[in-house]
């Protein structure tokens, strides 16, 4: 029953931080590499598929749906043990990695792939009131606290009070942002149009507010407009060049222009910007590496830090330059083909190859996704919006999520409530979200009475 | 926007507390009530179908896919608002509903369904250690418990370390105690047996303790004998007539006959027994009513509150006599039967029909799943096991859960599970369980990195 592996100690070992697109795509595909022993180091024990996040925030999608759990999907890989575990530190010239719990791990090669968090530029106090949309428990947050919206604006006493409940404010208008306002408008538009009696949840104002002066900015400029146009069509009001100067319990203070305004709202969510996380600083300050103003660490062209060639980084934390001489984007295919690279660098290694040649990022095209058949895209040039883009955005998930057993049951669900509006999985749990919401005693609590 | 109906206080004003079995049953059977203003009240957005929440927590199902939102099942009943609070006292003289909030809510008629909550006979210290199976919250924490324990199994450093992290204690093999050995058997004889690398899952012990002489004590002898032995075949343990004295985080202190005894286990799940709420207190000391030991309140024949005519109590709230005269048992069919008794005595008095005869309860029988085409019935004096009575409960299941939206997937879901062994919901989140667990700092902590 307890035996640890005799032997092992003579193959090269090599730890992998991190089980999302980068992380896990490089454990695979050292699958066959029977020279390597392999550990996967993460703090949660599955892998999420963090584009579709959105459709868990927005009550389409249970959190099982969309999460594939770590030790199942490479059950079968000899090679390969996963570890539950957060790393808090490394000894880069000792090879050591320290994990939160004391634990230490010696490695021959790693690969880093601990990715980003979300940064509220400084002002950590706005999480509190503004939620964003990076793990499982914050998607469940931002449900919890968009349906309560709804439910305490039908128990309003005043117009006021129920007006305030059904503004929304999304801060961000990136991809997260337009999926959510999408979603929300959709929400508050059909989801939700007969569930009430007081009050009607068509009336719902949704605002999405960006600080440049257009919204989906990492898309040429025409998709950002058609983008606008798409959104705007679902009811969602755009309003671009604010800067965010405070979040409460009532709603965002900004600037337009030189003026500052006020805009009274109970639900404020934030797809702002990201940064590094705390591993992630640790790791540079080792290896004195240089990082960019996110705290990114500027690798080389083979993905490794300077003067660490056992130490590969991919994904969200990796600065690494693509053929234009600008950084690649902190998206899924990135970190999939870095993580791919790692491994095939480490592989060459072990089998005394060559180095392969430098990390080359393919780009197979940006999507973001606004509504029901609505989305905008950019595939190799050609500029498509609308339901051919989001044809292409369907495709494209369905055939990423075949990697999971859910792929059946996203389908079916995605089929059912195509037809039909509705949403299955809008749950009001937990208490994640009730501390910022200015609720009345009790109302919604948890337990396990009633 | 914004309007309070006008006219409704014409109307027979119609409360019902809770939207479980027996309160979404009296809600929907009062639709056609014209002559009716009904109000469900429940602290949860949504209807559970409580029978297969056992299947949350061993990972099959996810929550969202045993719940149906009460908007979104009552949206066309036209008569009828849903109201997101929790009862906190009554009135019944001046016949008026009081949430905690203290928003205060006046009835004509009253259908309390407010149920039961988990009792840890005085014990309530033991919560911490050995969760219960009641809500979708605590349902998340004892998979987060199941899981975790395995992960720690796997890292431990020591044969007895490991050992402790794989025994797994469940008090109490009534129909959900044996639910839970069966699924736990199953994930780690089956669901788990290629996931780790130092620890076998398939070792894992397994300990059902009954006070009681025999399991499944509501069932025929005959049965409990079947149900036993189909448990046991899963390498379930099963300990009869113990007393457990005391549960902390390193195991169970219990007596045997005279004999004191200690079982270390890290891992300990309640499936004891039921007691009624704060409200359901409250209740019956306003009403004066008389109460059993377990704090049910004694209703007369046409489940209204002597004295109170106009207060119904259905459900697990209820001591409700059968033919025999022995109390009906707290199952989801006396509470949809209930619920629907009382819906139609108000509308036969709104009607000025005379009142409805008094209450049968008609028992279609008594169903239990132990395993993968392992249960026990118990029909019209049928006694079936195995996989005849395995069939009974998924098609009776299945019928039930045909009213929710959620028919679909869970059947796919199932049928892809019966194939495969695996099990999709296998998330660790949150840390609602973590408070109970003797871990390493931060090991598997929540946040939004990695």
């Amino acid at each position: 029953m307890f035996a640890r592996a005799v032997g092992m100690e003579l193959k090269h070992r090599v730890i992998i931080l991190g089980g999302g697109f980068g992380g896990l795509n490089a454990t695979q595909k050292l699958k066959r590499a029977a020279a390597a022993d392999v550990t996967l180091i993460d703090r949660r024990n599955f892998h999420l598929f963090q584009p579709l996040l959105y459709q868990v925030a927005t009550g389409s999608l249970s959190p099982g749906e969309i999460a594939a759990p770590l030790r199942g999907v490479l059950s079968r890989q000899k090679n390969t043990q996963v570890l539950l575990g957060e790393a808090a530190d490394i000894d880069p010239d000792g090879r050591r990695v320290i994990l939160r719990d004391g634990g230490q791990f010696a490695y021959d090669s790693l690969i880093v792939s601990t990715g980003s968090q979300t940064s509220y530029y400084g002002n950590d106090d706005w999480r509190k009131w503004a939620p964003s949309l990076k793990s499982v428990e914050e998607a469940t947050a931002i449900r919890h606290k968009i349906l309560y919206a709804f439910e305490c604006a039908e128990r309003a006493t005043s117009e006021k009070e129920a007006r305030a409940w059904l503004t929304f404010v999304i801060v961000g208008a990136g991809a997260t942002g337009m999926e959510l306002a999408g979603a929300l408008a959709e929400i508050a538009n059909e989801t939700l149009k007969n569930d009430f009696r007081h009050i009607n949840p068509r009336e719902a104002r949704i605002i999405l507010m960006e600080g440049g002066n257009r919204v989906l900015a990492s898309f040429p400029e025409d998709l950002s407009a058609k983008g606008e146009k798409l959104v705007a069509r679902l009811g969602v009001e755009v309003t671009k060049g604010v800067m965010v100067m405070g979040i409460d319990a009532e709603g965002v203070t900004y600037k337009s222009g030189n003026e500052s305004k006020r805009q009274p709202a109970k639900t404020v969510l934030w797809a702002g910007g990201v940064t590094t996380n705390e591993f992630g600083r640790k790791l540079a300050a080792r290896t004195h590496a240089e990082t960019d103003r996110g705290g990114r660490i500027k690798v080389g062209a083979d993905l490794t830090v300077p003067g660490y060639p056992d130490i590969f980084i991919v994904g969200d934390l990796a600065l690494s330059l693509g053929e234009d001489g600008k950084p690649l984007p902190g998206v899924a295919q990135v970190a999939i083909q870095g993580g791919a690279y790692a491994a095939k660098t480490i592989r060459n290694r072990l089998e005394g190859k060559k180095d392969t040649k430098a990390f080359h990022y393919f780009n197979k095209g940006d999507l973001a996704v606004i509504g029901r058949a609505a989305a905008v895209a950019d595939i190799f040039g050609l500029h498509l919006s609308g339901l051919p883009a989001w044809l292409v955005w369907l495709f494209v998930h369905l055939m990423y999520i075949v990697e999971f057993q859910n792929r059946v049951l996203v389908f079916v669900q995605w089929g059912f409530e195509y037809l039909t509006f509705s949403r299955g999985a809008r749950l009001i749990t937990g208490d994640a979200a009730t501390d910022s919401l200015d609720k009345p005693a009790a109302l919604g609590s948890t337990g396990d009475g009633g």
